[in-house]
């Protein structure tokens, strides 16, 4: 009977952190197209895969727009993110760093 | 009587969190010498105070390193960077990315 009455508590519980938990999902961006050419080096939440690559979550996204356009520019020179950003348009380094600019500081637990 | 036991078990929990407080002061490391140059666009705690000035807090201090290093050998250019790095040593590098990179991703609360 206890182990009912918990069952019970459990499945409220969740079902109270469904609407909750839908707008989160609501309000979180999408990943943008080109996401997948970032993850090896900066990973899908902006934390670096190696000591050299930078976290970029939390970051400031005009930073990132700014850098990603001098990279493109040759103002700023990366063997690797010189090529990435050749490939992006205007709209592509918006999205790519409004991506990363709204994932958690730190990384997602 | 109640307020007494309120404030004796206030002083408990107070005596009973010193010794970590203590440790986390002895773990902090020192703010490097020429901290003050960061200040005024990366702030204390690494948190940009513009759009434009990236944030620093948590991130690796290893890129900071090559960051310095490349602002200070003309390979990345910046007007206020390339100017402050040259006043930069090694050492100075070093101790600026190492408490950049202590700091909590985020800022401190």
């Amino acid at each position: 009977m206890r182990r009912t009455a918990l069952l019970l508590a459990a499945a409220g519980t969740l079902s109270a952190a469904a609407p909750a938990f839908a707008q989160a999902q609501q309000d979180a961006p999408e990943p943008p197209a080109k996401l997948s050419t970032c993850l090896p080096c900066h990973g899908r939440d902006g934390i670096g895969t190696a000591p050299l690559n930078p976290n970029l979550a939390g970051q400031k996204a005009l930073y990132m727009v700014k850098q990603l356009k001098a990279f493109k520019s040759g103002e700023r020179r990366h063997d690797q993110m010189s090529l990435i950003a050749e490939s992006l348009s205007d709209d592509d380094m918006d999205a790519l760093s409004e991506w990363y600019a709204a994932q958690p500081p730190g990384g997602n637990p």
